[in-house]
């Protein structure tokens, strides 16, 4: 059962910024601006000890001097004061019965012994009356569903079914901008900061029974309490995929990371060895970690091992070739089965897989060949690739593969990577809104595919535990 | 010195299109576009045995039925008829006195032996005229100094100093799209098809000279004359770096690639240890490839081995001194020398390198940091990151480090990184077309500048032999 207080994280009925502002550039306002623009539908209490008037487009909100004076219930209370009211603000949230905060506020942990100190003060004075923390030192919370962008990072995040967790907050909040440029689609954004109270473990196990949320990527430099976290994962793997970018993995990366939060990176074998058996997918960088999440968030799980591969272009189907070989997934070679492709290309063409339609494929030949990949029951998984040329606008390609995805009922995993142009990335957005993951090259495609087999592999070893 | 049939190539004073249409979408067409958009200075002859008018925006064309009634030298002749007017063709363009030939025409080597045999008859007769021949099956040759754009590919190249060399027809069309896209400045983009006569050797020699380029990038399937081509490779190598991608490495990618181009591929580990030898940078991937072939072309060779890298963010921080570990590089670490930076940080900022200036770091935290990284001669090489934050337009610190950069003489290499949205994306841009190599994670920034690191060490080597 997934704790109310979390669940109040992502679905308060109300929200308080205590410390909002009437000025622009303020992250007070920020936060209230967000809110608003997203499009929350919840009510919105502003709290400012001098009762500003605060404006957000058409809206004027008045401010109550504090949470008391609000003649409602508050589920969460989003806290942007300086550090030395903190402890004060808890304890009147404390009073109004609010169910979780999120605190922006820095200056605690962080800074050293003296401010875990009073971190640990607030944590005791939430939970005496039955409250969670998120943070401190956090820029906020995201859950598109419920059109909640209670942060100051961007505003127009994109909502599709993938997680982020990250534990940096810098760069938590160029990640939502990353995600918006590259389409990745968010079912949530959390900023867990300095993890006094709320940790990864305990947003995973909200996540795990989230039907918006698909997949979860977490970006995190340490874990506070690491024998529960790896035990919530592999729980959690076991029915959503976990992507997780560990940063300090070299020595002199590790002993950065200690120096940057406080926390022992620890060694990263121990990790390594770990995450594997929990079950969860390693990303080496922030483009690996949204390559695989987008095909683990948005694919179904592959029926088997015959993977196929449809390209115009010799050279892209080579590397996916190598892409695929090297990362242990199979190429499907009854050549009986695979005549079938012989169909859609010319005479100088190859049904061998990788099935080559050859520089001359147009619409029809793609078209032909993506319907017959996607209907043969033998073929468990297909790769698209396509190098631009003046035969076929990437544009229309994408359309084609998006109408021939949604025919056949999305029941097999497929990538898409288009090499080429503006045409080209307008056509890789394009299918990445229709959540059908596509890249600018082969070896994205053929790696995050992989990606989505490791996980399924290590599910079905669990299942034979 | 350089073959001036291969001069030409580059250089001509005067082109014929042999095989000109004056029907859009006809790749006779498209080759005549591209020569005048792309605003080439030298007479354009079409030859069309029709004799055909063709239209290119304001200016009319007239076309010659034959290369014989051109009323002027050629230097180089295009080649873009069917097949089986090609031998007829390259006689004539002997007769005419012209230097090369590129065949766009396909239809000969690659479709099997017989195919193989009429090429081997057209070098026998453009050899008899002292001509040489590009291809055939290629999309065509630019030479951005020139103004030069002889392909039917994408017409506006981005000009910079790096030279492209593509085996493959529609994957090379795709680069050059994938060049605008990501602001890649090229001197000249070569696609060499079936390589009858001028192959990648050649075009090294020629490149090895030229002084608009500074790196050289191969994407390569097989090579024809392995020992001459290592060969010349390390003799270039010792003057100016060489990228090269090469697909068909897993044994089955191999086996793909030997019924793709006809070459046999060759065990993947003699490719590479000859590689190793010859200097060559091996890239993995397309974009591995573009992002090692930007530090490689626009940046100086290091002093010596101390690198520094300035950030806002501790978690990006970290990642690229994983990425500086486990690619050879050195994080200077005279803290001594380092504690000149705690001038442009906060009391929490950290002058340990990764030099961390925080999350707070503003326009003139950067500049000083930027100055003194680029000032202090015990500084061999400059790391920026930037995690997109509220306090610094991305675009602005843009401006920061292309000022900065020039000022100081660009006397040391630097590589930047900025994660975020939309503004960073511009901000990244921005760099790369000043020449400032400019990347959207830390991992492939620091990467490139090891590329750039390996090389310069390589010939160092060279040296003390």
């Amino acid at each position: 059962m997934v704790d109310p207080n979390i669940e109040a994280l992502f679905r308060p009925k109300s929200v308080a910024v205590i410390g909002a502002s009437e000025k622009p550039g303020k992250i007070g306002y920020a936060i209230m601006k967000n809110l608003v623009e997203y499009g929350y539908e919840g009510k919105i209490y502003p709290v400012n000890i001098k009762g500003v008037e605060i404006r957000i487009g058409n809206r004027v909100f008045k401010s109550y001097r504090s949470i008391l004076d609000v003649p409602d219930e508050v589920d969460m209370a989003v806290i942007v004061v300086p550090a030395k009211f903190v402890p004060q603000v808890v304890e009147e949230a404390g009073k109004k019965g609010v169910k979780v905060l999120p605190i922006i506020s820095s200056g605690f942990g962080e800074l050293g012994p003296e401010g875990k100190k009073v971190e640990e003060e607030l944590v005791k004075t939430a939970h005496k009356y039955g409250m969670r923390i998120l943070g401190p030192n956090i820029f906020g919370v995201v859950y598109t569903p419920e059109k909640l962008n209670a942060t100051f990072g961007p505003t127009d995040v994109l909502p599709g079914p993938l997680a982020l967790i990250s534990q940096s907050g810098a760069l938590g909040i160029a990640l939502m901008g990353w995600t918006i440029l590259e389409k990745v689609g968010l079912s949530a954004v959390v900023s867990v900061g300095n993890k006094s109270d709320i940790d990864d473990a305990d947003l995973l196990e909200f996540f795990r029974e989230d039907d918006n949320t698909k997949a979860i990527l977490i970006y995190m430099e340490g874990v506070k309490d690491g024998r529960r976290f790896m035990e919530v994962a592999k729980n959690v793997s076991k029915i959503k995929p976990i992507v997780v970018i560990k940063a300090g993995r070299s020595e002199r990366g590790a002993k950065a990371a200690a120096s940057h939060t406080g926390s022992l990176a620890g060694s990263d074998k121990i990790y390594d060895a770990a995450f594997k058996q929990a079950g969860i997918i390693r990303a080496y960088t922030i483009e690996e970690a949204f390559d695989y999440a987008r095909a683990l968030s948005n694919l179904p799980e592959p029926a088997g091992e015959n993977l196929v591969i449809i390209t115009n272009g010799g050279g892209i189907g080579v590397m996916a070739t190598d892409a695929a070989e090297e990362s242990g997934l199979h190429l499907y070679d009854n050549l009986e089965d695979l005549k079938a492709f012989s169909k859609y290309m010319p005479p100088f063409g190859s049904y061998k897989n990788p099935i080559d339609l050859t520089g001359m494929a147009g619409a029809e030949s793609y078209e032909g060949a993506i319907r017959e990949a996607l209907r043969n029951p033998n073929i468990h998984s297909v790769a698209v690739l396509y190098c631009q040329t003046a035969v076929l606008d990437p544009r229309d390609l994408a359309e084609i593969v998006i109408r021939e995805y949604n025919e056949a009922g999305r029941n097999k995993p497929m990538v898409v990577a288009i090499v080429g142009g503006i045409e080209a990335k307008h056509a890789i957005d394009r299918l990445n809104e229709e959540g059908i993951p596509a890249y600018p090259e082969p070896d994205r495609a053929i790696k995050s595919l992989a990606a989505l087999y490791r996980w399924s592999r290590w599910k079905a070893k669990q299942r034979g535990e």
